[in-house]
């Protein structure tokens, strides 16, 4: 039955392969690549854990880590599920930023055991991108592998998002002649994409967000709220708006949609003068960019079959890519900035309404983002080369 | 100062990559490998788990897993300095089995914790090759592990080395005309690969082994012996001999070196008539071969630049193909003894003193020990395929 689907047939057998870049034609040349060659390869990383950069492939390898509890729309499918979409992920990280990606699917939910297993793993690989990790354990096993760890850990579902959502903000807001301290912006969804969304467009002075989950927006002094969105309700929405999503863009600037919710045509209506919709659920936008065109001046979505996809694959190539190339420490807040800055740059005053963000497939992305990326981790002290 | 040396030169950046299977030229292609048409596999696979085996790359993909505390002879120089090592048989499994081998060096030590860890990571992979573990922890990691995964665990310091070296042994028996059962056996080396070289030549027959340690021969009631050691002490040894290996090899039939230490020409010189001596220490073998040559029928050694190397690379590329195109939940003492019988079989009654042994590039080995391996994984009902 599945055998005469394409997309099946494309998965068959998986997406990658682990091969050799160096030839074993023969005796001699398998005495160098290993026994008894390789030993003086061994003892000089010994001597010198630095050459362990050079010598081995470690420097341009990423685990893609996953647990499977939220892959993509579907949840909670576990580890093996999971595999298709970090296989995908490896295959991106090829394509884009020449990084050799090895998937990680692990059979272990526990904050700890995931921390335990990943921290040891580390000494092979130069970087970990965690994927598709439920919420709010994400935010908890980030912070204690960053913590633990002397190599960028950077979960996608996060901070891709949060980079790749900044930079077409940014080509929003030069289309509709607005200033990004000046947007009043909503985002709808408090899970690891919404929080991490609202933070990097704080940090990047944006006026003012007021964020909503499941039960309406968040404000300070909610009942019930976890200790990320209590924290976050201590810096959104100024004005302590309650209530649900759609009273809050009654002249909001910036609709932002991370969730599985669906928006009315009215409510985007209501929205102020050059309103600017993203709306980025998959594959079912909370509403539906013909539907937003009529009253929007700006819409994106994540879908490749409408203009401005707004997609996480114009971001980590890139920012590994640069983090690998400086043996960066960590991915600071500041790399990430310098990551949406570079690609918004690319689109710069050429912003038109269908294009506040570069195509996935614009080979200019990747080393722009890479070479910004290697620039500010240099600057902040956190490079090893 | 390393870059002139042709070593460290084939070592630069790596001797393996992670590289693509499909073609993605642009956003179709990368909507099926992708979202959203990957999510299609995804479901599919949380339906029905077998399916992962035809839509991932799980069943191809083996863990190269060490600790780096048993790194060839250069002992416990971590996990960052076994890397070379663990790169080169990655690409030793693709070239002779076809298989996608991840190396896997872990920040880990303890038994426990190790375990924990590639238990994690089983839904990742369709077998774990345990590398270069120190005994005696290795022997508990392996035990533990095979107990708790339904994929094949091979420790392949012990089990690749034990099945090439009966192998050869056969060969050695046909060219001295001599029968399994009738051998006198001495194997200088307790750890991994001596317990498991002794151990798979008592399954297959061989009559006597008298095992030595650093402190002399194994015998029971020796004082201090480890669990590993007293159960050896259990099986073999019938003749209750103490005292040094050279004194045991008086009128044995075989020696086999896999110690560090050496042995005298007079040694050897007071074995039986059509003495075989396997001196497989690396780089240097106990007894230089061609010493042995004078007084011995058949001599093979670890090396590649003498006649009859006995070489991992014969049997655990072949052992693993065949278990994972059986789909095989373990590997069994039965497939073990399939892989030795198998790679004798292509030297048969063409033994000669110079070639008891295939050479490691013979392009029949992988296949053979794969059709046997797989053979009898359906024959012993632990095979899913």
């Amino acid at each position: 039955m599945y055998d005469s689907d394409p997309v099946f047939q494309m998965h068959r057998g998986g997406k990658i392969g682990v091969h050799p870049s160096v030839e074993v034609p023969d005796g001699a040349a398998l005495a160098m690549a290993y026994t008894p060659g390789v030993a003086r390869v061994c003892s000089a990383i010994a001597d010198n854990p630095d050459l362990a950069a050079d010598y081995t492939w470690v420097s341009n390898t990423v685990a893609v880590v996953t647990d499977g509890t939220a892959v993509l729309g579907l949840g909670d499918i576990g580890p093996s599920a999971a595999m298709p979409v970090m296989e995908g992920k490896a295959l991106l990280f090829k394509r884009f930023g020449g990084i050799d990606a090895v998937p990680i699917c692990l059979a272990a939910t526990g904050v700890d055991q995931i921390v335990d297993t990943v921290a040891a793993l580390a000494p092979s690989f130069a970087g970990i991108n965690l994927e598709d990790i439920s919420a709010p354990r994400c935010f908890e096993i980030e912070d204690k592998l960053r913590a633990r760890l002397d190599i960028p850990v950077f979960h996608d579902d996060q901070h891709g998002t949060a980079i790749v959502t900044l930079a077409a903000l940014r080509g929003a807001a030069t289309v509709t002649g607005k200033s990004l301290d000046d947007l009043r912006v909503v985002v709808a969804g408090a899970g690891a994409s919404g929080i991490a969304v609202t933070r990097i467009l704080l940090s990047a002075g944006v006026g003012d967000i007021a964020v909503a989950d499941s039960k309406g927006l968040i404000y300070a002094g909610r009942e019930g709220l976890n200790s990320q969105k209590a924290a976050l309700a201590e810096i959104t929405n100024k004005a302590g708006l309650s209530g649900s999503t759609e009273s809050a863009l009654r002249g909001a600037d910036v609709f932002i949609g991370l969730s599985q919710g669906t928006i009315a045509e009215e409510a985007v209506a209501a929205m102020a003068d050059g309103a600017i919709v993203f709306s980025l659920a998959n594959p079912d936008p909370e509403v539906h960019p013909d539907v937003a065109r009529r009253h929007a001046a700006v819409v994106a979505t994540g879908r490749s079959d409408f203009p401005n996809q707004i997609n996480n694959s114009l971001a980590f190539p890139g920012v590994f890519r640069g983090a690998l190339d400086a043996r960066a420490t960590t991915v600071t807040e500041g790399m990430k900035l310098a990551a949406a800055d570079a690609i918004a740059a690319l689109v710069g005053v050429g912003a038109r309404p269908d294009y506040v963000i570069p195509n996935q497939f614009d080979d200019r992305v990747a080393p722009a983002v890479a070479a910004a990326v290697a620039a500010q981790a240099r600057a902040e002290g956190v490079a090893r080369s």
